[in-house]
This record gives C-alpha cells, sequence and structure tokens, in this order.
C-alpha cells in the first residue's frame, strides 16, 4: 500500500468517500475510458481484442489517462472489466463486437472444479502493472478507483453466459441452489484475493459493481448479494481499514440500497431509477451517495444536463456526494454533453 | 353496467379488492391464457395473426376461458392485448412470432395527426363483443377483468416502435417534451374512452398496465405516469364509483408504488422484485395488495412453490391480498406448476 499523499487526501473525491460535504461535488463517470471517446477507438484498434486491452498495460493505461486529460475528472478507474475475474479462474471469456460478453457457462459442479482461485493473481498481473503504471502517472490530485465486480453479478455470467441471461442464475437457484452458493462462494474468493492486491499495489478507493442487482428477486438478495458482499467488505476492512469502499447495487429497491449501506462502505452509488432523495433515506448520514444521473442525458445533451444537475444537488444539500451517472456512459454520447455537465457542476 | 350478483361480490376476488381480508387470498395470472396451455396453442393455429386472435370474439372468448376450465382460477382476464389501442388509433402494429410486437414508430406530430381517436372504439367492437360472450359463458362467481396499457406503456410503443426500445420515449422525452406529452394524451383519451366501454358490457374490474414503469427516471414519473393515470381513474370513479380498478406500475421503485397507491385504486400489482412487506407499507390499509411470486417457479416447480406462497401469505397477513406472480408466466412454464401453486394455497 503506497503511502497517501495530501494533495490526494484533499481531493474533492476522497474527501466526500470521507463524509464530508464539499461545496462542489466530485465528478466522475463510470465507463469513463469508453467508446464515445475518439482517442479511445484510436487505442483500441492497437489490441486485437477488448481482454487484450485490458490485459496490456500500456494500452489500459493510455484509455485509463484519456478522460483525465480531457476532461480533468476528478476520479480515474482503471481500465479492466468485471469479468477477468472469470478468465482469471479459468473459464473462457470472450467479446463479440456489438453483442457483449459471452462465457462458456458452467453447467454443473464439474465444470466449476476446472476453475481454480489459485491461478488468479498470476494470470491478473497485467492488472497489476497497469495499477503501478497509473500511480506513475496519473496527475498528483486524482484518485484511482480499483475495482471488481460482486459476486452475484460475475456469477449470473459464468452460469449464463453473457449478457440476457441474468434469469439463469436465478432459475438455477431455485434447482440446485447449492450449486449457485459455490459458484458465488468461488467469485467471492476470488474478488477477495484481486482486491486485497489491487490494494497493495496503490488504488486509493474500491467499487463494487453488483450490476445484475435488479434481477434477484427479494427471498435471494441476502444469499446473492448482500451475504457475498459483507464477506468482501469485512475482509478489506481487516486488511485496510482506511480504504473507502463504494458499493454500486444497481437496483431501484430501496430495501436492497438499505441493506448494502448497512455494510461497513464509505459510499452506495445510485442507479437513475432510483430517486436521490428516496436513496438519502436508505443510508447512513456520514455515507456518500454517488449517481444518478440519466446516461441518455450524455446523449441528448442541451440544457436538461443543467436541470438535472442542479435537481441532484438540492436535493443532496448537507450530504456527502460524487456527481456520477446511474450508469456507464454510452458510446453515443456526445463530448460536448460531458463538457456542459462539468461545466454544470463546477460554472 | 349489467347489474351485479351476489355469487359475483361474494367472490374472494371482489371481496378482496373491496378491502376484505380473506382467509383464503383468490389467486389468478397474468397471462393465464397463454403459450403454456396445449389448449391454447391448438386455438392459436385458427386465427392467422395474434392481432386476429385478439379480434376474433369466439377465439379470444375460447382461450379466456381455458384457463377458467382447467384451473378454476378465482378471476378471469379477456384475452386480448395493450397494444389494441395504437391499433385502433390507426397505427400500424403487428407481431413478430418469437420476437414480440412491432409498431410503425411515431416520429413527430405529422405521424401523431394521421392517429384519430374518434376511431376507437368502432374498432375494438370485437373486443366488446368478447366480453359480452364471456359474461354469457364463464361461471357466475368468476369475475371478469378488463385492462389496458396504462398511458406511458402504450407510448413507449407508440414512439419506440417495439420491445426493446424502452429508452426511445425517455430519449424523446428530454428532446421534445411537447410531442411525447401529446402522444401520451392521445393514448390517455383512447383508454378512457376503451374502459367505459369495457365498463359498459359489464366487465368486474380494471387493470391498468404500466408494464415500462421502471424505464422512466424520478424526474419524470410524474408526467409519464402519475397524471395520465390520475386522469384515467378520475375518469372512471366518475363514470363508475363502484368498479374496482388495479393498477400495476412494474417497477421496484417503492416511490412510484406509494405515488400510484395514492390515486383512488382498490389495488396495486406488485413486481417480482419489490418484496412484499416493502410495497405493503406503501399503500393505504384497505388497498389490496397483488403479486408477486417470481414467474420463473412456475418453470422450475417443486416445493419452492410452496415455500414462496407460504412466505407471500405470511407478509401478507391482515392485509387484503390477491395471489398472483409479479409478472406474466412464461411460455416454458408447467402445467404441474400451476397445478402445484393452486394447491398450495387452497389446500
Amino acid at each position: 500500500m503506497t503511502g497517501r499523499n495530501p494533495e490526494l487526501q484533499s481531493s474533492l473525491f476522497l474527501r466526500s468517500l470521507a463524509g464530508e460535504v464539499t461545496s462542489i461535488p466530485p465528478v466522475w463517470l463510470m465507463r469513463q475510458a469508453g467508446r464515445y471517446l475518439p482517442e479511445y477507438r484510436e487505442t483500441r484498434k492497437k489490441a486485437k481484442t477488448f481482454l487484450d486491452l485490458c490485459y496490456t498495460p500500456e494500452l489500459a493505461i493510455e484509455v485509463t489517462l484519456q478522460p483525465i486529460r480531457r476532461f480533468g475528472f476528478d476520479a480515474s478507474i482503471m481500465f479492466s472489466d468485471i469479468l477477468v475475474v472469470p478468465d482469471a479462474l479459468g473459464q473462457k471469456v470472450w467479446f463479440v463486437e456489438g453483442e457483449g460478453p459471452k462465457l462458456e457457462p458452467l453447467k454443473d459442479e464439474t465444470d466449476l472444479a476446472k476453475l481454480s482461485v489459485d491461478r488468479v493473481l498470476a494470470h491478473l498481473d497485467p492488472v497489476f502493472q497497469t495499477i503501478r503504471g497509473l500511480k506513475q502517472s496519473l496527475p498528483a490530485s486524482t484518485p484511482l478507483i480499483g475495482f471488481c465486480g460482486a459476486p452475484h453479478t460475475v456469477a449470473t455470467y459464468m452460469i449464463g453466459g453473457g449478457s440476457g441471461t441474468q434469469s439463469e442464475i436465478i432459475r438455477r437457484s431455485y434447482e440446485a441452489p447449492g450449486f449457485v452458493r459455490k459458484v458465488i462462494d468461488q467469485a467471492t474468493e476470488a474478488s477477495i484475493r484481486y482486491l486485497k492486491r489491487q490494494i497493495d499495489e496503490g488504488v486509493d478507493a474500491i467499487q463494487l459493481f453488483e450490476s445484475w442487482a435488479s434481477a434477484v428477486p427479494p427471498a435471494l438478495v441476502e444469499d446473492h448479494i448482500i451475504a457475498p458482499l459483507r464477506r468482501i467488505v469485512t475482509a478489506l476492512k481487516a486488511y485496510a481499514p482506511q480504504m473507502p469502499i463504494l458499493a454500486f447495487p444497481r437496483t431501484m429497491a430501496s430495501e436492497v440500497v438499505r441493506a448494502t449501506a448497512q455494510l461497513p462502505v464509505s459510499a452506495i452509488s445510485i442507479e437513475t431509477g432510483l430517486s436521490l432523495s428516496e436513496a438519502r433515506k436508505q443510508v447512513g448520514q456520514k455515507q456518500a451517495l454517488q449517481g444518478n444521473l440519466d446516461p441518455l442525458l450524455m446523449v441528448t445533451g442541451g440544457d436538461a444536463i443543467d436541470r438535472a444537475v442542479d435537481a441532484a444537488r438540492a436535493t443532496m444539500q448537507g450530504h456527502p456526494y460524487i456527481l456520477n451517472l446511474g450508469h456507464g456512459i454510452t458510446p453515443d454520447a456526445s463530448i460536448a454533453s460531458v463538457e456542459r455537465l462539468l461545466k454544470s457542476v463546477r460554472g
């Protein structure tokens, strides 16, 4: 774990995560290093596959830095993907242009037994090189966020085999809860090792992406979402008590947000469909909220952006707040909209 | 409006809608007349297109009755589709097997001006014939539910052109709110006329399906969902004060459920992702809740069904409750699962 320099500690982002109400909220965007940027599309061409881009430190560092250079966001997030974990465990993972990720789905415990948590850290060495490189090249005042997918979300892909199959893990959970629990456990264990190592390499905060939280019926929320997150957060807090953790339960269900907020996390990221006023009722007074502007606003642009920013800030008055979107920025977003967003926040 | 016979009034379904806590909850399933039934698939072959099935009273009556004959559900719902309203307005609507509905999307006010609310009732005459036929052929104790799509959901299809395009109406609402408002108004006006006429023909309750509620960001909920529903409910309450109305805001957002429950509706139908305990906090003491078993349980079967039924009934103890799924039953559901569900409820 690298020493924490004063410039970083006084950054808007880390102050918000420490529970401080800043006069201007820090801003960063999920997927800020992405296809809406022409410089990203240029760099993307240098890697054969999307996973190659994630695993080539020079390129991953470059795309991480691009939105920082262009927009001066208040936080950077290492360029990677949540599916490097199943890939590192030994599952076949590939990306089809325009269709998203594909995995050879785990059908049973025999398939699961072929994976090994012991190969994860060696396989992910390029990610750790990326983190080290970023710590050298990021502006001294720009915090670096490490991340991984939350276990239910990662297991959704491991069992379902791709996007659009979020219900498969639920179906299997009704039919074969033992198998599903083992897959979630495997993802959890791999994530703990992966995140501890990200902390060793110097990330300044960790975000846990539970992107498919909304697919989990209430009766399974504790087993699929909360218990695995608790295991991760507890392990990280024991390992690095000061490390801020952001959890992103992507769901409109207030009670899932509330249950997540009962874990010792510094911030909860809120999806677009849940209002910030409702979200605020679910979290502690010192727990920052992050979110939740509609990513569509980055496509449509105009003064709707200013209105959304003003409304969010008015709602979050007096509460630690990080301005972000409710989900990743989309490839059809415009640079002018991002610029307008930043101008609207920073004046 | 037909006279209300005592057998109907003492049905579990209408008693629950009147705010009574029944010792056994009434049960019906959204899409209970559907592809999971072999007799439905047989009848389906007799109609060239899906809309033909909706518009041929003899066939629509037959498929409505099939699940009542087989399972003795506590309520029937007229077989139709929410997209008969845009079809009746004059928009081109068709169904592609395995892909769902398609519409020639409204691009602007010129497209909208080609539609006319004055042709709606004549066009939908076959639906009214279906209702009359059902009132003759349903068991005297089985209430008939009429329905339509809520305006935002119908407008989602009118502007987006099909499934998988729920964000188009939101995007247009940021860019051209006036146009979107007019489309929603058109759907609202057509729905009011359509539902009044359903009441004239003898339906015993009305359900409003806001199937795409979850796609509406908080800032647009009042304009897209609540205000149009208020207009419909107010018009129907003035027209037929005793007519029970069920609203189905398909969303996990507690505050959307709460806002819907503030309208004078008799019941709120709850989707699978929102827990009944959380839902119960959002509604009035006399307002029935309906839902919200996971439709996947009708595919996976087994004793998970009994556990889900027991949990739902335990949570709903002391509150008027209608047992249903959180969304429509799917084509891959098994008849044995539906039988088990009914046995689990009725003993």
